[in-house]
């Protein structure tokens, strides 16, 4: 087992990664300050994964409430399920809420966690790569409205993580891509080393490796805390943490939620953001390529959907929460593992990338 | 013109008390950082008040949304109101929010600025003497659940405060009864020569005298910002502030949000606290008529409704934030101005405060 802390002050939070962590209570208990324990699923995860997580909170009053699985759910209304079952369980200001799925299961439970009572005790169980990467890490919680992905939520840290490998076992091989999709990210954005040893390396995470996908899912979690050390709020550099986003969530929501993955919009907004990057002057053709051919490996799509026209995409992409004052700002790439923040972009260029990718 | 600043660090932020102020712009715009306003107000407020604010926002982009008005409409679904028109008229992060009205529209647009793409800045603009005296101190917002009130919510702070006395003119007596509940409320707890003020002061109050409510006002909002200043996460003192709020969230459930007014239920969960006091030996029988008689005179409810029995209130206060880990927690006089915090409170001594009361 590999250990790391996110180091927020007060708020500092232990990240468990390795196989076998759900059989351990020693790790779960000591992060439940108070007697009653929530746990949040869905319909997929729980019948895998809850009863070990239940006989971990043996000795306190432990419930479960299941919700059903997809993006298309990570709604308010969803939302309120999770205040109605702790408010029928007659649950404290002092509960914990243990979010045991992936990346909609936790963004849901946590925010669920920062408004009940104004604020209440949070874990994180990640079930999927995605997970373990990305929302496991700094706090974002949110939920969906039909007019933008993630609009509503707010920052809230957990008491601690478990990412048990193990469950990576019964991972979709879709969901397994989206998740390379962000751990690719980190090598993109600031990570050099790690973005080649992830060219060497794929095929042992395809091939869900043990030793591998632990090493990856550490490399991007430390890489994630440090960004998230020094910027939780995203002021600043933890919007680098968007590359690919602004295009990802205009994927998203263009068609839809629930039509494709998170990992697979970030993939392919990804592909754009380098394109674009490579219209600036900043990237050649090669690294461009480079890029697309590293997700094309980890069978991510590298090309927008075809119902979306570029200008479905500069209306969705005005919504962004990455807008400022009006201002379309997006992360691109100066070099291969060296993001930045654009502001201004010249609107040609913008929609030369959306022209040519579509 | 009086102004006051609640000491929260970086998140300092004044409080303007006196006439005239929503025709002063020169007091709003410096809390106002981006070039986006939303006004939050309802359809009894907005008649009245919304131009002159409007007209203060001149430069700016401002919209507004009215919400239907009353504490049965501070819920999710009108929650998400705010949310669809800060999405429809394409708000970003760097937007403000402002909320003007009474505390309801403040608890739900303070909320909604927490929330909205995980939080943008905000300011109140509180029309009632309750919300001027209490909501727009503190940082406290929510909405309600049928299952209890302020059950979901963030602890969120305002930008700036101003409180125009000006706009009490046009209040209904029976809220500025509500909002002289918790002006007493800060006497009760801390305040004794401010209790004694109130004495010798409540005919001008009740009469609308300017000078009087300023006076009011300004002292109720300091010993507030103390507390707050002290204790913002409600850890410890700030609990104090809930003095007849455990009897009154029950009252407001029992009988359902929006028949009796906030204060009118703190205003009779205070006489309940003071018998209580006096059963535990703390307040004689003297003092517990004398919190009675000052309450009446604010022409405040002083005994529950017949509807409710005993048993109703024991199952209603269950679910109340105080409880921790399922013990009731209370607050309590130990003398006049000088409210406690009372665990592992004899039952029969509270079933004897519910029976005689009710």
């Amino acid at each position: 087992m590999k250990t790391l802390h996110v180091e927020l002050g007060d708020r500092r939070y232990p990240i468990h990664i390795g196989p076998g962590l759900l059989a351990r209570p020693e790790l779960l208990t000591p992060c439940i300050p108070g007697r009653q324990a929530l746990v949040v699923s869905n319909t997929t995860v729980a019948p895998l994964y809850l009863e070990p997580v239940r006989a971990s909170l043996d000795g306190l009053r432990h419930e479960a409430v299941i919700l059903p699985d997809g993006e298309q759910y990570k709604t308010l209304d969803t939302l309120n399920e999770i205040f109605t079952a702790l408010l029928n369980h007659r649950f404290d200001r002092n509960c914990t809420v243990i979010a045991l799925g992936g990346g909609v299961i936790g963004d849901m439970a946590g925010f669920a966690a920062a408004c009940y009572q104004r604020g209440v005790h949070f874990i994180q169980i990640p079930t999927t790569l995605l997970a373990q990467v990305d929302s496991s890490v700094g706090g974002k919680t949110a939920v969906n409205h039909p007019f933008g992905k993630n609009m509503i939520g707010a920052f809230y840290q957990p008491l601690g993580v478990l990412a048990d490998t193990d469950t990576l076992a019964t991972l979709p091989d879709r969901e397994l891509s989206a998740g390379l999709a962000e751990v690719i990210k980190y090598g993109l954005i600031r990570d050099l080393p790690f973005l080649e040893w992830l060219e060497a390396n794929l095929e042992a995470l395809m091939a869900r490796d043990a030793a591998a996908l632990s090493e990856a899912i550490d490399r991007s979690c430390r890489n994630k805390a440090e960004i998230v050390a020094a910027d939780e709020r995203e002021t600043g550099e933890r919007a680098l943490l968007n590359l690919g986003h602004t295009f990802g969530h205009a994927i998203e929501t263009g068609v839809g939620y629930g039509q494709w993955l998170h990992g697979e919009a970030v993939a392919t907004g990804m592909v754009m953001a380098a394109d674009l990057s490579a219209r600036l002057g900043w990237l050649n053709r090669e690294q461009v390529e480079r890029v697309r051919a590293l997700l094309a490996r980890a069978r991510l799509p590298v090309q927008p959907p075809m119902a979306l026209t570029p200008d479905d995409f500069l209306r969705l992409m005005a919504v962004d929460k990455k807008v400022k004052d009006g201002r379309l700002r997006l992360i691109l790439l100066r070099n291969l593992g060296q993001a930045v923040i654009a502001s201004d972009i010249n609107p040609r260029l913008l929609i030369e990338t959306l022209e040519t990718s579509l």
